[in-house]
């Protein structure tokens, strides 16, 4: 993997990534032209026992982009930047320009609860300078090096001493409230481990000290035991719909063996590991012919140092769709109460996307 | 309170109240002729540690009304009876034709977690007879009766043994997935405590035991103390956005003193409750000139025989736009790490609401 790392003037990083060697030259575009603001602040919800994160400047927003810009496109037009260079290269990283969590935040107001600096980062992750792409039309070796992506951003952002926990994902569809197509992820830093892998660490910490035994390794052996709900098994990776899924159309993507995060995943690993995510993600696609969208969330070990024998690498899908044109609504008993409904099976919605004949070498 | 207890053909409980005597010669119509099949169950998510209720029968009607048909109005045309008689009462309640929990609940299959009938029950709340009302339209002393069903409620179903906690809640809108414009809200009876409220009265219960103070009534002082945020201020009742808001919207109604659940509200806190929602209900109406979609939750005491000392009864609005013509979205950080990311301040947001002027006399 090649890296080339770059600095925008307005002092944001930007980070290139290539299978090929990556022209040295190359500079960093900003469609912004004064430094950066950001100033995010947390405050403690004492009921829930969480931190809650302000960034109100998001909405401050005073650059106007002509309608076609494209700001995740190669800049082609000097005098409307873009975020990245014209170049060769395959995936590019830089900070978002409206951080939710920033490592330069400060001071932050007094009220009637707890308040704390928002410490961490919030990073865009563009997939291809392909405007017209999606993760499930790439390569097996562009996915590949996604995944050492991911592991050198986590290695990055988690050796700062403020962090604790890297979260990649992607929110994709205008039915999750994406207006820029162009494929990308994000990157959350945080600087605590936040309320849902927390948790799962729990949960798995637990079930390792009762036996012995990684949780999500035993219930991926037995998943593959069943085969019920599997949509791919390879030599090392696999996806399926969990026996317990909260969504119609969740799909959990991971190594069998327990490996804690993606900078530990062997090539062969990785490898099988990108043929399951993009059986996945094609079979999504193929299911209704027409573009899937999803939440998907890529959960490690939290980067506090320690050795978590208990972690799993492994992606969740939370899909918006229950039927082909139903949507699953967050209501009542899911925010309110916690407690999920789902109207379908797993073992019944598995069949629809088992269904679906995909070629990932394409 | 005049309540009229009514069963329907198929099997399913209706219970009419009202401020007026009920004629009792009413009887309970259905739009459904064969017995109910209700038959959830629960299943171990074993990495979040909770319970995942799946009924997938939900998908499977086959009732074709005509399309002007409201099943929540009173039945006109006996041909095709709604879930409700022509009548005088002010508020009915029924049990959910599709219920997510059922009491019947039996025999849950076997898969590679554990699995639980879904004890329960699930409720619909119709507010009134008028289909061109909504709950801000509703006159003070009709929100006074709907609190008094709600505390019936809460006794009929927490009173039996398989019960642990009554969540009364309403789903307004569109935007949160809401069909049925009639206005009504459901009530969801748990076989257990689900994990928000335990997390709430879990954290309640510790600063109970540290402090000796009830939590929220503390904040509530301090909120009041502060003022900024604050939407209604009686005698005995609240409404403000809170310092630690998720939505940008968000409120939370109150009695000042705390007050475990509706059973044990006083009258005279009671009337002031009401014009305390009447006003952010207003108020949210007011704002951008047009019916505002929310998700409205009413959290008590569990029901499972203790005292609880620590619970304090109150509602929290969830609405779903962050500006005019902005919709929040839940995404990466909210929904997979559980962390929520707020782009207003409650501050700034409480001066858009407190400058609408309301009248709740009307």
């Amino acid at each position: 993997m090649h890296i080339l790392q770059l600095k925008k003037d307005d002092g944001r990083d930007l980070t290139l990534y290539s299978r090929r060697p990556i022209d040295p030259t190359l500079t960093a575009p900003s469609p912004n032209r004064d430094p950066l603001v950001a100033n995010p602040h947390l405050r403690w919800h004492p009921l829930r026992g969480e931190w809650i994160t302000y960034a109100s400047y998001r909405q401050g927003r005073t650059f106007m982009p002509p309608p076609e810009y494209n700001p995740l496109a190669p800049t082609t037009d000097p005098e409307n930047p873009t975020e990245l260079p014209a170049g060769d290269y395959d995936v590019a990283v830089f900070d978002n320009q409206f951080p939710s969590l920033s490592l330069a935040s400060h001071n932050p107001p007094q009220t009637i609860v707890n308040t704390l600096p928002a410490n961490g980062s919030c990073e865009v992750v563009v997939f291809t300078e392909d405007a017209g792409a999606t993760l499930a039309t790439l390569p097996l070796s562009h996915l590949e090096l996604l995944f050492q992506v991911w592991a050198d951003r986590t290695r990055v952002l988690g050796s700062k001493p403020e962090i604790q926990f890297v979260l990649p994902f992607e929110n994709k569809g205008v039915e999750v409230g994406v207006t820029l197509h162009h494929p990308h992820g994000q990157i959350y830093a945080y600087p605590f481990v936040p309320p849902v892998p927390k948790q799962m660490n729990a949960q798995e910490l637990a079930h390792l000290k009762e036996t012995g035994q990684p949780l999500l390794q035993e219930l991926i052996r037995a998943e593959i035991a069943s085969g019920e709900r599997i949509l791919y098994r390879g030599e090392h990776a696999v996806a399926f719909l969990p026996a317990w899924a909260r969504y119609p159309y969740e799909v959990w993507v991971a190594p069998i063996r327990r490996v804690k995060d993606f900078g530990c995943l062997l090539p062969e690993v990785r490898a099988d590991l990108a043929r399951a995510l993009k059986t996945t993600l094609l079979k999504y696609d193929g299911m209704w012919q027409r573009s899937f969208p999803y939440l998907m969330a890529w959960y490690q070990a939290p980067q506090d140092g320690e050795q978590h024998p208990e972690s799993h690498l492994h992606a969740e899908f939370f899909p918006p769709y229950r039927t082909r044109d139903r949507l699953k609504y967050l209501a009542g008993t899911e925010l309110a109460a916690g407690m999920f409904a789902n109207d379908a099976l797993p073992e019944d919605k598995a069949k629809d996307l088992q269904a679906v004949i995909v070629d990932v070498e394409s």
